[in-house]
């Protein structure tokens, strides 16, 4: 919300990044005053220019940077002289370019944060905001939107743009709109934050090939989500586009469950393609979140009402006919007052939840009067339920849409094949799901415990350079501090066997152990169903009669059945911990896994992790187990594997038991 | 190819069907004589009008029939005394309007078939022909075609109309196109073998909701796909769908993975929207098929250039760089001139199969010299490589193709979003590596082997109504018939043990069977690894020694090792048989469930099937018993479902043994 803004590097000539930036500003009604910094200082476009923004002598609080690489730093501190409170580096030739690159950028971001100011870019393609307040437009295109409430970010300027006047064909407004560039200071994380204070902001379209910070985006995002839907295109998914995007990390390709998962956690909406990402804008651009997954159709063909349940059924709606009457409402060789009618009826049923309307003609003359009444059958429906329109004519789409504007629910979301609006109508439900779902909260270790963790693994870790696995002893205390209880097998020699056995917890099977014993079923060395410390004691003392070799005793919670389940977190470069879940399945059949959620995982997140888990088993109890590993892991920087296998889940009410359990740190 | 069309209901009323047929006719310069019919008589448009067919006393080939459903046999009857060759029924009112429609228009096929006719509808929109030769728009609506390479089936055609529409905005020409309604007469098939002969069709559209004999299309589609693409959007493909198709079998929606097979096998692109169906058609009416899957790209943005190799990636493609130089190749800041250069050497290369240029501008002006140069450069690539553009403007995408035609190439497919041109790349990829592969061949059985398995059925059906299961002699009396051996258990008195041990073939195992036997092998009554007949000779000896109560003996051929495959068939109402085949795989992973393919099966779609079977066993072998079971297949007619379980695949060279099988047939 710049009051003036000072372009350094302006320039007169066509086609010079300065030039642009200069007259855009002016084309798009910039409502402060432009000033043109050049070191020539001579006018540019009629107008003064100044040799320094200093020389300006009024206050500027954003400029625009489009100067060589090189001169950039001096350019900066020449604004934070000058009490410039952001700037907007358009030039190229940092990070994205080798060393020397990164280094000028480093140097770049010290200048700016010892100044104070903030930072877009660099090599970024600038910043719009369509309040008519400002009517900024400082980017590199002569863009024309309208104000409206989607915002957008993009990692890519030129395909930022290519969603923009996609948006404005579309009739989709935008609020501001950030080509984000190299992020070496704002941030998306930092665009979100400000996004979700925005009261002009009701939609947000990420455009994102890599996260600089997951496990902020983790707590940040779900926060926004709850207030407006985010919609996001993750590129950078596979090997190849890993490659091309210049991430030096391959491996980033086999992530894309975990951003998969980070982006399911937070009610990010992800779609596949742009043009789903836009489909879905539109959608949620004028109408409201449907409160319900039942959708009512009204329909004038066949053909395209089947493909639109189909592609409703695969996007997890449903069409209810049972309850709700005709549905689809077929209105073949219907009038136009007919259609009007049939939506506002079919939007007034109690056991729908939105409604769409499929209009195909062969006959455009006819289209202009459908439409129309379209709108009016869209503006009688109830507020609070969308109404998307599938329109089919043999004329131009963008034509179609000028009529379908429904009243006070304003424009309509228009679409040109069934497939999308069943597709769009999917995800905006779904994000419904997710923001009606409670909140839930992350585990935290209190004080006792850290200090109890800590204590532990400084002891393993000291004077030891390299990763240790953890003895099961020690495992089994640093679980303990964060109150998940083990019951792994523990060789012993018989004097500790009680200690043992309380720190076990019973029933308890005992094995002796003694050189040359193999066959220990069969030589009586194993004994079951001990159910307490009097049947532990009259245990010890039998197998020490029986095996007069016996050197140990090996102690283990006895658990008769239960599903099992692994629980383990690893460690990724980028992402940092990340927490999986497998369920094992009947013979056969292949084990579940979960998504890999990012910590700080709630009682919710946990949940929605155990899908796969039959029922009739301790669900809470394994939730338990989840959150309990998520706040431990929040307190252990070092961890760098943590494998519970396997977890025995017993019936409702009967708990989860730890039987395996195993622990890697490493000194960062 | 009609030299002269009546249209029966020909009316001058705007609004009515035959008005609009009459009037799309002389309006698309159809090169005949148009007679106008109507009981009136009374002169349209100027034109006399025509009483009946028979009145106009001159030759006519093609009549459009657009009366009241209850006239309409009238009329055929009236064409068909006239001599008219065709119809196109566009009146509806016959099997999608229940029991009485459903005898009209098994009355109006009967009408058509005896005057040897041929009858497209009813309850259709038309025909159309963009031959010069005939400029035909028989059609209820005002379509502007040009004239290529693309034909179109459309169950449904409200919907046909609007891909018809889109395709002339995206410049793709059409060879033709038939509504085809209720497929009375003229189904999927017959047009699929019309256009298999027709020289301007190069290309083949299908909007499908059922298969009326999906046999019959798994011999058609094959032969047509070796010559020309066949690309197909198959809607109600889920129970939400198939109920609005007023499909009234709700379980056709869980065939969609036998659709998918049967697609598959025949070579047919099967796309999920007819947004994809679209852009699939833009590339192949246009460009060569692709000869391999390797993909050379330029760029200006990187965005766009991150997200069609994500896209790529996913369908299959790959974009070489060690081999194949620098990949994409990055032009940011280029001139026109250095695109075309670029796409030139990018397409030279023999790394190379096919090129994409994506382009991005934020600078409209700029748009016209780039596009003209991307056209230079596709004009320069080897004309068997497919050239392909995605061309990201901020203006309308319509304005952006103009440019884009190159050279001898002519129209090139241009794509708003890369994700667009991946997939439909990747699907021209698959289609031609489906074309590549060998066309491999059915086995069918010998007049012997019919005979000798007609000869069990018959006796086992004779005189059962019901459905039997078969005895396991007689299962491995017919399998053995169709040259499967089967190692299954058989039950024999001791005399007759010789011979059941020649037909099991070695090594054997032996088990007594003896009232109150229970541990057989505790009581010695189970010998193994019987490797001849003087061993078996042996065995026998032995075992009525050890155990007196002998009644029996149970012979089985003794299988070491191997993965357990099951070859199954179940008949489907729609599909009839289809095969299925599960490949057992090592604890505790899930079995592979290969797809489910309709007889006839080559050894190339036997194989295909097969491909989660792990290396180093006898694949041939199991190739040689599905291809006999499907020979099997093709003469019993009375097979209910038959299963080979478990079949052992042993490593190769060493066989398939069918250890277990079942049989059950009926009399249909």
């Amino acid at each position: 919300q710049p009051r003036a803004v000072a372009v350094v590097g302006a320039s007169a000539r066509d086609g010079s990044l300065g030039g642009a930036l200069l007259a855009h500003l002016f084309d798009g009604g910039f409502t402060g005053p432009v000033y043109a910094v050049h070191p020539s200082a001579t006018p540019i476009r009629g107008q003064t220019a100044y040799a320094t923004v200093r020389a300006i002598g009024q206050p500027v609080d954003l400029a625009l940077i489009a100067v060589p690489a090189a001169a950039v730093e001096a350019a900066v501190a020449d604004c934070a002289a000058a009490g410039v409170r952001g700037v907007v580096v358009v030039s190229a030739g940092f990070a994205e370019a080798g060393a020397a690159g990164r280094e000028r950028q480093q140097r770049l971001v010290e200048t700016v944060r010892a100044a104070g100011m903030r930072l877009v870019g660099p090599n970024c393609f600038g910043v719009l905001n369509s309040d008519a307040a400002f009517s900024l437009n400082a980017t590199i295109a002569p863009l024309r939107v309208a104000p409206g409430p989607v915002a957008m970010l993009s990692q890519s300027g030129a395909l930022g743009f290519s969603v923009l006047a996609r948006c404005a064909r579309l009739g989709i407004g935008l609020s501001s709109f950030v080509s984000v560039g190299n992020k070496a200071d704002v941030s998306g994380n930092d665009l979100l934050a400000y996004w979700n204070e925005d009261a002009r902001t009701r939609v947000v379209l990420l455009y994102l090939e890599s996260f600089g910070n997951p496990r902020k985006f983790a707590r940040v995002a779900p926060e926004v989500s709850r207030r407006v839907p985010i919609v996001v295109v993750k590129a950078a998914r596979s090997v190849a586009g890993t490659r091309v995007a210049g991430e030096h990390s391959a491996a980033l390709a086999n992530l894309d469950i975990a951003v998969d998962a980070l982006l399911a956690q937070a009610g990010v909406i992800r779609t596949d393609t742009i043009a789903e990402l836009l489909e879905v804008a539109s959608l949620l651009a004028s109408q409201p979140i449907p409160p319900g997954t039942r959708v009512g159709v009204v329909t004038n063909a066949g053909g395209p009402a089947v493909l639109f349940a189909d592609a409703a059924e695969a996007a997890g709606l449903t069409l209810p006919s049972a309850i709700a009457g005709d549905n689809p409402l077929d209105l073949f060789a219907a009038q136009p007052d007919d259609y009007a009618a049939a939506m506002s009826a079919i939007g007034a049923r109690p056991a729908i939840d939105a409604v769409v309307a499929i209009y195909a003609t062969p006959l455009p003359a006819e289209a202009a009067a459908f439409a129309a009444a379209i709108a009016r059958g869209a503006a009688a429906a109830p507020a609070a339920k969308p109404v998307l329109a599938v329109f089919m004519t043999t004329e131009e789409h963008a034509e179609r849409l000028s009529a379908l504007h429904a009243g006070a629910r304003g424009r309509l979301p228009v679409y040109e094949f069934p497939e999308s609006a069943a597709r769009a109508l999917g995800a905006a439900a779904r994000y419904a799901q997710w923001r009606a779902r409670p909140a839930g909260a992350a585990l935290e270790l209190d004080a006792f415990a850290r200090q109890a963790v800590r204590a532990v693994v400084d002891r393993v870790l000291s004077g030891s350079a390299a990763a240790v696995v953890l003895a099961a002893a020690d495992v089994t205390a640093i679980l303990g501090a964060a109150g998940i209880t083990v019951a792994m097998a523990e060789r012993v020699a018989p004097r500790d066997v009680a200690a043992a056995a309380e720190r076990l917890g019973y029933p308890l099977a005992m094995k002796a152990v003694a050189s040359g014993l193999v066959h220990r079923r069969e030589a009586g060395a194993v004994l079951l169903g001990l159910a307490d410390a009097a049947a532990v004691e009259d245990a010890v003392a039998v197998l020490c009669r029986r095996i007069p070799a016996l050197t140990a005793l090996e102690l283990q919670r006895q658990i008769a059945d239960g599903v099992e389940v692994l629980v383990g977190v690893t460690t990724d470069p980028t992402f940092g911990p990340l927490l999986a879940c497998r369920i094992d399945a009947p013979a056969g059949a292949a084990p579940r896994r979960a998504a890999v959620p990012l910590p700080p995982v709630s009682e919710i997140d946990a949940a929605a992790m155990l899908d796969g888990l039959p029922p009739g088993l301790d669900r809470q109890a394994l939730i338990d187990v989840i959150r309990r590993v998520s706040a431990l892991v929040d307190v252990l920087p070092e961890l760098q594997e943590l494998v519970l296998e396997p977890i025995k889940v017993l019936p409702e009410g009967s708990g989860a038991v730890v039987v395996g359990a195993s622990l890697r740190l490493a000194r960062d």
